[in-house]
């Protein structure tokens, strides 16, 4: 097994920076690819013991090409998930004004969090796209550009200072990352959780996606994403991925999965990993009747009765 | 373990007469009871093996003397069902004439079977209510009335003659019997059985009802019981007695029954037993995604995918 | 039409009690009558303007006589219901003392009201039992037995008197009663009242009942009585008797009647009425979404849409 | 009321050609703009009647920046949708042989489609990205490029020749164009409509979603189209686009949407109009229950209810 990570790059990006918060990528060398495709066929392919990749934004929602990546093709699975705030700094040459700044630019999907402080610092600055935050800084460097926006930390790379940090307009900006291996056994559950699965319904008809999001409910498991995704079989046809709460060696969430897996055309399923969000509040305890042990009370007493022993 | 079974008496009722339809009876002591309750006593105390009582008819419904004794006190198992066509005989001393009958009796429950045929051919004659159908033999055999209306296996038994047979209003007159004994293991399925259960709410709220039901719904499961029972809790305190089609030792049936353990107050457990009314037409299979067969091998998936390997 | 109350009779029962507890009966004639069958034809029949009966009590349940009688024959309706605590009085001769008592009698559904008190004031007393506790009050009088328990009303009635007052083995025993009469706009709603209906399913799969029940639920209606009657169509063919929280002028209400009217093959409104049960704590505000502001809002809203005005 | 319409431009692209197949389009002036935002703004500020954008690709899903602008901002309203398959042509300058052709050019999301295609016929040609397919048709024609795949209506109007019509790597690829004014009353129904709404649920809970899904299934209307947005309150918070068979003046389709109004924190009406995709055989009738018909007798049975009339 290779002990690297591949990522989305280029160096200098958020997803750099939000590989690097995992401890064991200390200890992995970490390898920039041009695409989501390319990083997870890297694992796919051998080349890459894991990929690290943007999986859902609080702007765009899910990132179609990571999904559309894990939902076809040989099977892959997510180990971990990274939630990272995304501010920007103003990175320009050293000694630069702000004055002096005519030209600004940035991967295209930064515009949202930096529209109004642009609109009110740099109202006259003529705004060009770049193929990454990372690519905008290092055209700076080169002097095709007076300055970037992107992540503090690619200043250092590009040789470049910040000017202005902590630049977001919209509060709550987040992207949230993922750790994507082949196959594995999940590591074991931290008491929150989360199971990413992709469904495809059997056929169509009123009620069916009801009675597909029933089979967690009944077993009190709230979802945190639904996401379709059309599955090319033309306009209307749509697998879903979701991610909801729970771990698959929790019984509930095994006993759903069951469930979905009878009662869908196809499931995949992506992985149990923890929650990137799991604070002392944040994370309910089971619903009543939905916890292992109830679960293994109630399997219990059904085995009794089977044996005549009640 | 004493070779009897108790029965609801007296003798000559159709109580014995359905409990003879079962092969097993042959090789048993048959002792009538004069109660519901002294002949499940007679069970629960080690009397007797088993007992066999009346529990649902077609006119009365769920016969809820039954239902309570087997709602409350020490568990016990329903073993087998019987279904029995109710149709009556007229029953004389040998020699009397129809137009010499002036008094009729039999138990009340046989008036909706008769009152029309008592209307066109007697209706002039006096009813009188008795005990059971087999008490009103008994006292045309004693002269005390001139006619009784009973099952035509009581004539030989208190020397009278039917002088009509096969009198029923209304078709489909039907008693169900259950031969109910001590909790045991079930008896292995045979592909047209059915179980019985209890259930206590855990509390009451929009949509209680209709969650426990779910489960069963969840599963593809049909009912085919619903009778409510007051738990001596006060006015609108209810359990619900339920039979559903399927076996415990069916994968889909034991989910269900685990989901009911885990989310209401309590469940008791009544049997699986094969269904009386089981011919070719009348089982349906597992819905899709139902059968043993789908439940295990979602079963293996989920396995595969703790294991990760899939 | 005729100011006359027919009820289930005879004098002195704890139906008359419960009848004169309602304002109204003061101007009445209250005429009792021999069965619930017989009040109920005084009232189709034109004879009597309303019959009151007993409906359900916390041993029995849903009493079936009436609720058989209400589902089927011509339409009628609930205008009123009471609710009686069951207590028993041990009516005697005057001058009798306890010890002297040697047979005692009442209607055979008092004894689980009065078991245990017998066993310790009277274990040695003989049962016998009446066709009503007013039946067993009159036999008393006339000397055949030695003490009848009845209400403590009936005592002044059958010249008796009361040697003791207040025996009931079970808390919470009450009786719940309605007042019948022909279809009539039903009484303005209180904010707390009940709605009954009698449902027949239009046919049988894994779900059916499940879905009906889920016509109140989607609407946030609290189900207080559900029993089932067979509708005499054989063996395992049931309608279902309910009674719901709220009035049929509520939205609601009206929306998950018309819900059922739609899925149902048939369904009997039998009445909304104020609950016998309503004080301050117990009735329960609609729940979120389900207030008939909320309804109206939602229907006003509808409308705009439809008319391209949002 | 300016009789223009907006559409998302270049001249030359499938938009344009989607939208000339509405007869009203021959009436009114077409005008292309350079975004969908801009498109949609100009009918927001009255500068034009309507706009004509994509709206779902059976390889994108749901365009999110059409559906972003549709849920937020001044309310908009779909009128009319259209479906066109997705074929190209292969287009260069009169004369040009398929061995001259080094370089290709096609909007990016036009790849997918002529990937194989390329792979066998043209296995070294270079690939560019351009901002539309029209666009790289103008390239072509401008010398910068040799081919360019767009739709074959392109040749004429930039002067290039189709050198291979057709081209199409998966079978269904369609895109729908939907035609979207300000808020007026929706087109009368056809027997064949759909009907679009946001959906902002009220809280999250296990079910919550499943009872927004429910508000359809109960009435029997099937969903077409389900896609989640991001509110933009976070990582998680999402919004819910949804297509729904039916017009808002079927009462089954009015009663969802007074459920959803009831329940959902807000519900964002986009517009009944006619499915595109309606042939004969594809429009189902409505489920048993839940016709016009069956509702309107449901109701006037409710009324009779309410007025004592049964």
């Amino acid at each position: 097994m290779p002990a690297s990570y591949a990522y989305l790059g280029p160096e200098g990006t958020f997803t750099e920076a939000a590989l690097r918060t995992l401890p064991e990528a200390a200890t992995r060398e970490l390898i920039p690819y041009v695409s989501v495709q390319s990083a997870l066929d890297a694992v796919r392919g051998g080349e890459a013991e894991a990929a690290f990749v943007p999986i859902e934004n609080s702007v765009e929602g899910g990132i179609t090409t990571t999904l559309d990546e894990l939902v076809a093709g040989a099977p892959l699975m997510i180990y971990r998930e990274v939630l990272l705030s995304i501010t920007f700094a103003l990175l320009v040459r050293p000694g630069t004004k702000l004055s002096e700044i005519k030209t600004v630019s940035a991967h295209p999907a930064a515009q949202p969090q930096v529209r109004n402080w642009l609109k009110k610092h740099l109202p006259d600055a003529h705004w060009e796209s770049a193929a990454s935050n990372a690519d905008a800084a290092r055209l700076v460097q080169e002097g095709q550009y007076d300055a970037a926006f992107a992540g503090e930390f690619a200043a250092a790379l590009y040789g470049l200072e910040a000017l202005e940090t902590g630049i977001h307009d919209a509060e709550n900006a987040q992207t949230r990352f993922v750790l994507v291996g082949r196959p594995a056994r999940p590591a074991a559950p931290t008491g929150a959780d989360k199971t990413s699965v992709v469904l495809w319904q059997r056929d169509d008809h009123p009620g069916g996606l009801r009675d597909l999001l029933g089979e967690f409910a009944t077993r009190g498991i709230n979802l945190m994403l639904l996401q379709s995704r059309p599955t090319g079989a033309g306009i209307g046809n749509y697998c879903f991925c979701i991610d909801a709460e729970g771990h698959i060696s929790d019984r509930r969430v095994a006993e759903a999965l069951m469930g979905l897996k009878r009662i869908c055309l196809e499931v995949r399923f992506l992985g149990s990993y923890p929650r990137a969000d799991a604070t002392e509040g944040e994370v309910r305890p089971p619903l009543r009747g939905t916890s292992d042990d109830e679960f293994m009370a109630a399997s219990d007493w059904v085995a009794r009765c089977q044996d005549g022993r009640f």
